[in-house]
């Protein structure tokens, strides 16, 4: 699974590194983002994981796909409209570290306290939308511009700008929980997991890999495990934002609290905590000037009441539920198993 | 030119509202905001004047198209990239006024405050943001299932995608250019004319227009054309933004001034003025408490220099060439004198 998973994130950095280079020389001459936005982009998109490429690669592999420019291109794709929903997302969260560095708005920032006299703040997550903006318009443009039946481009396309609305809905409704005091139900948390995260990390590149392959018979099913991957992956997700190694995920640990999203955690929490624990933990979510000392209280409380273990009986529960579907579902078995070898890792990662 | 203009909108106007309708029903499941984002976005792009929906229209046509269902959609599409482009600049210069309402991220601000706890400034603008972008995935939705040769719509795609990145450039080096204090050339301005809003408010839509007629050839003479039409529209603006109505223009008059936006005149004006009036003019442009006074104070200096006669005169020039190239042009006779008409009036618009 490594291997094929390095390999891939390998050619799509390597194709990714390309396009942003012969965008830079070509947009030169525009003006000086022209040059500046594909530079940093460049560096941003390669450092992710590459989750959603090889999401990409594999479902196409599974259904007869042989990897190809084609298939490349597609994956990369995917890529540059997830870094773009991460530098909207990093302005929305107020995020300055991602992936080790600091993020686009904050780079932005960085920069115009040099040479701006105006507010940098303002000023970074100013030039963060647009850099964002122009990430989307190349992850289209990269589409369109496949050598591929133009059918199937125009299938492709209508996934991805369908599964990237429901993207910006589950964004929506995950800032709005975020910044409500009032109870959020398990129903709201799981809204978000699914729309903000799950779909768009697993079923939508599970889905665009069968219809590059020409296989749109198992889109639904892809769908619904793509569902389930991701569900774990995002519960995963707070788990290492809580309780994960600040240097191996990239990011500050206990941002999550300090943002008050609604996680499971956060739920949970708040249905055993004491009158007491509650009011406290109130004052704490949701307020960035918190310390080590209120996350370690707060990770006290998951431990004191169990809470981790009851959320691990719900991944275990997806978990089984997954597995089964892929065991059951039609395509080459190689590929299949390193879907479930995906799933199984996706339980115990540490980043 | 203005029937023409009235029954294109009128048509675009009820896709769109169509289109959206449609929208929030599907979406409203998904969580509140499937269903808010489609009713905002609905008002909001219905009150633009839906300029370069009739642009795509008007190229169309000139080249021997038909209006249809595909030209009426492919022309609702831009209205709705252009919503998303407004929608987040008007979060980047901090615009609360806009078509006489309040912006996207100034309603969401309105309901941060009545439902939120967190900071209602910060939670409108992110709304703003994700509003944004789902605008933007449902332009390239609508193009996607246009029910036409799949090789147009790519190029239409191919189009679409490039040149919003230019839009996008443009956008950033406006900002930039916006909040540096440092004297900037008469090239920059004219970079940000033409890129933020000329290519795109003409040149963009009439390419569109004829490469759904499938008349690749004339493209590049569309796009000059395009070009000299934007400039002059984007200088009319700077001067309405100066001297207009604030009823008719739909926002507050001065406000290029509050944002420093560096317009041509700003940079005459810099040329002209004696060192104690750019001393003064240093403390009023890009100060967001000025007030009518300051105003009045930049309008005098304006009409003192003669500078409005000064630009009066680029205008012109700019009209004759493009007067010159649209008669040159192949196409309808028909619909070049509505693009002749469309190009005499952007000189006199008071809105």
């Amino acid at each position: 699974m490594k291997d094929y998973i390095l390999k891939n994130k390998k050619s799509v950095n390597k194709y990714l590194t390309d396009f942003l280079k012969e965008k830079g020389k070509e947009l030169s001459k525009i003006n000086r983002w022209g040059k500046d936005v594909p530079k940093r982009l460049s560096s941003f998109v390669t450092q992710g994981k590459a989750i959603r490429a090889n999401m990409i690669l594999l479902s196409y592999q599974m259904y007869g796909g042989i990897i190809n420019k084609n298939a490349i291109k597609t994956a990369s794709a995917i890529e540059l409209f997830h870094s773009s929903l991460l530098i909207h997302d990093d302005i929305v969260d107020e995020d300055k570290k991602r992936r080790g560095g600091d993020t686009i708005f904050a780079q932005y920032e960085k920069l115009g306290k040099k040479e701006t006299s105006l507010n940098p703040r303002h000023f970074g997550e100013s030039l963060g939308i647009c850099a964002g903006d122009i990430g989307f318009f190349w992850g289209f443009e990269i589409i369109s511009n496949l050598k591929l039946e133009p059918r199937i481009k125009n299938e492709l396309i209508s996934i991805y700008s369908k599964e990237l609305v429901l993207v910006g809905l589950g964004e929506m409704q995950d800032i709005y929980l975020g910044s409500i005091s009032k109870k959020v139900t398990k129903k709201d948390v799981y809204n978000v997991h699914l729309y903000k995260t799950a779909r768009y990390t697993f079923s939508l590149p599970l889905m665009i890999g069968a219809t590059l392959a020409g296989k749109k018979s198992v889109l639904n099913k892809l769908s619904d495990i793509g569902e389930l991957i991701g569900l774990i992956f995002q519960i995963k997700d707070d788990e290492l934002g809580l309780f994960g190694d600040e240097k191996q995920i990239g990011k500050p640990v206990g941002s999550d609290i300090k943002e008050g999203k609604k996680t499971l955690y956060h739920l949970y929490l708040m249905e055993k905590a004491t009158k007491e624990e509650r009011q406290k933990l109130n004052k704490i979510f949701g307020n960035n000037k918190i310390g080590k000392k209120e996350i370690d209280y707060v990770r006290n409380l998951v431990k004191k009441y169990k809470i981790d273990q009851k959320i691990d009986k719900n991944i275990i529960n997806y978990y089984k539920k997954a597995e089964k579907m892929i065991k059951n579902l039609s395509g080459k078995t190689k590929y299949k198993n390193i879907l479930l070898e995906i799933l199984k890792y996706n339980l115990k990662r540490k980043k």
